[in-house]
């Protein structure tokens, strides 16, 4: 298929270079910025967005934040300009549910469909093509695109209509934060009291408290491993969307604002680009430093 | 083995049963208070605790709080007084880490050796004889209470020394709350940003998101289940020792002393029989009921 991708950044890379691996004919912009590896799978080089649209019959999104792909659709000379009836429009960027529907709403009064289906996975899962990718948007356009997720992802499930996915991923966010910052809890108190936090998490293993995150996250702690996995600074910016669209959407979410200001107070501490289980040492620290 | 049994509640009671059908001795107290079932079992009815310490050669206690545990060991006629070299006391209620070295050290100072064993798994645990028993103390003492342990509960580690167990318990309460509260949040900002909770879950079960809870609790969530299960009155009272255990060891738990105010509103709400996982209603009540 012609496949448009825009934002060829640390994710978009290796998963740009999945497609073209499977065959699919890409289309990518800016001279200078386009990967040489890009460049070597034969990737036609457009010197607008708007003729990225006018190529491709799909064209993928992977930017940092909702007023990036605000501004790669509607800018002038934009994707939305160069769009024509049929083709569809997929945002893998991790975005505003809220936005989104309406970034939607838009694209279909083009005639076009649109997917939202951000990611989960991190850099190792781009690279190893087994991304979880939740899928909002119609039926007909997912069954479409589908074969292109299949070689970036291995969970791949259609949530619901557009913004659905985006939810998803914030409702993914929100768990894996405040489980995080619950296991480091539980351990600093467990170590404070002078009990053995291994011990401690091993026996909690069989029981209610057992998560995938006290599972790999837990042992991070134990091993003070913080080398991400995934960033400090970018969780911190999904919580940021969990809130301002709780705040849209007039909900309180304590824990979820709680936590991001434990991120906040991360990255103070040098910590931007450590592993979220980096919260920890925000604990340690309100708790005197690591003893 | 002749075993003094102190506490014939909820918890105590088919935990005592089970010892008695085991062909224990059971020594208790409180000629009015003991359950028909406990007599039955052919118990013998003491007219103190001191002489249930004075019969019986290990004393397992099964009471509501820290106070109460001091009461029953250290009072005038309390379990303390009848207690002679080579005797084990056993707590198995959930009370404070702290108190119980404390504890441990005067039960030591008669020639005895202390057990604090604290359960999880609840009434339906309690039952079933499958309770998850996490004990702190020395290892010859653990080992000789084994076989009654094994008759109650199935999940059985000696975590360290004395506190040790309490400390894991209240480890594995401070997950479970927040974990509950996480998958509220998520489950809320799901239903209220338009997306089905019930897909949400299921795109969010393979990966970091998942956990026992999103699984159990996520689901009576999902079919608003709010019987008890493990009541609300009951985890408030475990994160409080939580607290006040973080208030002596001069730690900040953040997210516990936040989901312990969600408890509390819960009460104030009619909820202190409601299954924990009822903090979902706390929630919707702050964002304007349930929608």
């Amino acid at each position: 298929m012609k496949v448009g991708f825009v934002g060829l950044g640390i994710m978009g890379r290796p998963m740009a270079l999945h497609l073209a691996d499977a065959g699919h004919q890409l289309f990518v912009y800016g001279k200078r910025t386009v990967p040489e590896d890009v460049k070597a799978k034969g990737a036609t080089i457009c010197g607008t967005l708007r003729e990225i649209a006018e190529a491709a019959e799909i064209v993928i999104l992977m930017v940092p934040d909702t007023p990036d792909v605000e501004d790669v659709l509607f800018s002038a000379d934009g994707i939305a300009s160069g769009l024509s009836p049929g083709k569809v429009v997929v945002d893998m960027s991790s975005i505003s549910p809220i936005a989104t529907k309406e970034f939607a709403r838009r694209i279909n009064e083009k005639g076009c469909d649109y997917l939202d289906a951000p990611v989960s996975g991190g850099e190792v899962g781009a690279k190893a093509a087994s991304l979880t990718i939740m899928v909002g948007g119609p039926e007909k356009a997912f069954e479409r695109v589908k074969p292109l997720f299949e070689k970036m992802g291995k969970n791949i499930t259609l949530v619901g209509g557009n913004g659905d996915g985006q939810t998803t991923k914030v409702a993914n966010q929100i768990i894996v934060a405040l489980t995080i910052e619950a296991v480091a809890e539980a351990m600093l108190f467990a170590r404070r009291a002078g009990a053995d936090p291994a011990k401690v998490r091993q026996a909690l293993m069989g029981g209610f408290a057992s998560s995938r995150i006290l599972e790999v996250h837990g042992e991070r702690m134990l091993k003070r491993n913080f080398d991400p996995g995934f960033r400090i600074e970018l969780h911190e910016k999904d919580l940021s969307l969990a809130l301002s669209g709780a705040r849209s959407l007039g909900l309180a979410l304590p824990n979820t604002a709680a936590t991001q200001q434990l991120f906040h107070a991360a990255k103070s501490l040098g910590g931007a680009k450590w592993d979220h289980s980096g919260l920890l040492r925000v604990l340690e620290t309100l708790a005197g430093g690591e003893k």
